[in-house]
């Protein structure tokens, strides 16, 4: 990873498009490219001045490979902090290949994963927090997840660790400093003050910590279990779902359809839906097994969904059965949102309904919707139920949310060397021993922004960016 | 089709990637941004320069979308030839629809395929021949592809064109003065000269023509049927062609494998192998249909290939059978050119290679080569017999080369006028009746360049490209 190379990758998506930009970084990303372009207005590219665009013609000697528009960006004015060009030629496979090709030829080097913004970290354009929301915020594919991400990458929760570890290692700096004078047991960090600023950082520390769960799950989409027999109509529900919100997301990215097959934006927010298998009472030991599976699945999510089939001209009988099995399932799961949803209620007269919800309102805890997939009666009704239960509170507020695990296994460890001082405080530790602690928690609190990194750590973060980034 | 509209569309390829790009374009282009960008050093988008690259943010009211880089092209100097606008954001898919959607609010309208290309040439930036090469630059995936796209992008034959129907306009307009002074009888055109400008046409015209045959199947691959057994090692030879020429394209274009499946580029041309089922003699009335299909798609290839089994110690009878069953298919195809393929020579002892050789030395017109796919041996050699099939002479020595077969179409049509012209001239024909004719070939050759246009022909040309382009 050495800065002195200069690194050239295809920062737009791979497959043929109108355009597509391939990225230059480094300190001979100008001189590498001037000798292969030749602009219009400035035929050397070594003319043309920062942040302008220029037309002209990428040549291989005397073979024109594309006319294409290039952009310069000099000094550390660029996303990397390096000298950067772009060329923006014609979004062909054959010829992104063929200018790489020809600047692989010059000098550069293929950029790694995320070698674009692990530079603009070393560089000092952004901090290790805000370089991970870059990924994220590429990956975001919901309104939540896409704000979470926005925040961070404009500073988020790392500025507040930044301030509190300045503090705090000022701190460290006089009780270290006492040291150096402990014949004379003078005391130059004021124990009250220096008190004061560990509650702080332990409120700090807590309220983060505690957002994690919201953020993880924002981030992940909330996953809801669909819980029903094969015929009680899961997919119809999800069709009827995804009908009205996928169709926008499906006109850009077509070619992502596959991947978000079970996830819907619903009001910004993702939801992850989890078929299951039925979970009838059953004394075969093989398919109990099975169901014991689809339990664990259950207990994994964040809300439980029971399709149940709606049934014409329902009897005394149906209705006890009915309601047995379903509190059967429910109390499985005391702690989730339960929902019973009924589908195909178009097929119903309105007393078959009136008896049905009758029946439902005998579970205690319980919430149910009546809808009909195909008269799409019902579904709007379903989705704001859905927003209910996820508490977004936090993102409302505009709430700093941690949502990186890395940053919360970090924010973990700070706590615990956090509480360490705050005992020895207690206890009248003396300065030797309460310096051990803090400068632990000024570790963990410099992983997250990157004061305190290592090869392997950065290694580790850059390599799930996509290449070009 | 109102040019006073302004337009939106993402011009990168669709999915995830490090950048991605929303192109505007439109005498609104920036009216229509600058509510929605906050630039950094100039906060108003209708301060920024022409050709000017800034950093800012996308803003809906209050909530940030994205941090993007927006380049501004004033006046006609863009690709367009209108007031553009180019968004580099963050490649998600969501902030690609929500920068959209929002460009939508503001009162943009979603582009239309190739309706950026479509205002380029309204707008007079390109002609329609130059245009129409825009397409088939995106679509190019071998050297000869793209060369020829090139050539017709950077004007090509049309300025040829283009010269000869302003000459020949000049006599139209000289011929139909005379027609006002027909009692007169005055010749304001000179007949030599003239009749030196319609041989001239004609040659040009006829070379133009001719260079269709090679230009159509270069652009498309030049077809060659592989034809053989299963067992023959059809796979293993395409397998082994691939291996070092697929590498370099897979790499970059990952997405496209499936699409490039059989189709390979050799020494920058491209080649499309035909897989075909085996042809043995039969009696069967269903299995000789499908091998009558067969025969019909060898028909339609440019070279054909014929795999046979490496055979261990070939005794006379063997040898005997397999000239016959050689000769048998190679006389079906006696203008194609003819290659025996043996793959799996690594198997055979040296004596059993050159008694199967001098067997094939028996059977007149075929060339053959010994390979092992396995062991790489003689694939090269088999690649450059490949080339040595394909007639480049036009493409090495820069010529122009027709590969549109609308041109093509138009080019036949205008010959046909010419020549009526020419015979018109011998029979010393009146101006009146050679002006009719001289009108039909300028309505072709306008056909061509775009001087004559309709909106179903440009709505037809323009529906094939991609949407942002």
């Amino acid at each position: 990873m050495l800065l002195n190379e200069t690194i050239v990758a295809l920062a737009t998506p791979p497959g043929s498009g109108a355009i597509a930009i391939i990225r230059v970084s480094g300190p001979d990303a100008i001189a590498f490219t001037a000798p292969v372009f030749e602009g219009r207005t400035k035929p050397d590219l070594h003319d043309q001045k920062s942040h302008t665009l220029q037309l002209g013609y990428i040549k291989d000697g005397k073979r024109i490979i594309d006319e294409s528009l290039v952009s310069v960006f000099r000094g550390n004015r660029s996303y990397t902090g390096e000298p950067t060009v772009e060329i923006s030629c014609h979004g062909s496979p054959f010829i992104q290949q063929e200018i790489i090709n020809l600047l692989l030829r010059q000098g550069c080097r293929a950029a790694n994963p995320g070698e674009f913004t692990m530079r603009a970290f070393l560089n000092g354009k952004m901090d290790l927090s805000q370089a991970e929301a870059v990924a994220d915020l590429i990956a975001s594919d919901n309104e939540a997840a896409h704000q979470m991400a926005m925040n961070q990458m404009r500073g988020g929760f790392a500025n507040e660790i930044h301030k509190l570890r300045e503090e705090l290692l000022n701190f460290a700096a006089l009780i270290e400093l006492e040291l150096d004078f402990a014949e004379e047991d003078v005391e130059f960090a004021d124990r009250d003050q220096f008190q004061e600023l560990v509650v702080k950082i332990q409120k700090t520390l807590s309220r983060l910590i505690d957002s994690f769960a919201v953020g993880n799950v924002l981030k992940k989409g909330i996953p809801v279990a669909i819980v029903g027999e094969p015929n009680a109509g899961k997919s119809t529900l999800l069709n009827a779902l995804l009908n009205e919100e996928r169709a926008i997301v499906s006109d850009i990215a077509g070619t992502t359809r596959d991947t978000i097959e079970d996830e819907i934006a619903i009001g910004g927010i993702g939801f992850r839906f989890i078929d299951t298998a039925g979970i009838r009472e059953t004394t075969d030991e093989i398919e109990g097994l099975g169901i014991q599976k689809t339990f664990e699945k259950i207990q994994k999510a964040a809300i439980v969904l029971l399709m149940i089939p709606s049934v014409q001209a329902l009897n005394e009988d149906d209705k006890q059965k009915m309601i047995v099995e379903i509190n059967r399932i429910k109390n499985r799961f005391p702690d989730k949102p339960f929902l019973v949803v009924v589908n195909k209620i178009d097929l119903l007269k309105e007393e078959e309904i009136a008896s049905l919800d009758e029946a439902l309102g005998h579970i205690a805890g319980t919430d149910s919707q009546f809808i009909s997939a195909k008269k799409k009666i019902g579904v709007e009704e379903l989705k704001e139920k859905l927003q209910t239960y996820v508490n977004t509170g936090a993102l409302r507020n505009n709430d700093t949310i941690v949502t990186n695990s890395r940053h919360y296994d970090s924010l973990l460890k700070a706590q615990e060397e956090i509480n360490q001082v705050q005992e020895g405080l207690n206890m009248g530790l003396t300065g030797d021993l309460l310096a051990i602690d803090i400068r632990q928690a000024l570790h963990y609190f410099g992983e997250i922004t990157g004061e305190i990194t290592t090869d392997d750590l950065l290694g580790h973060i850059f390599a799930n960016f996509c290449i070009g980034k």
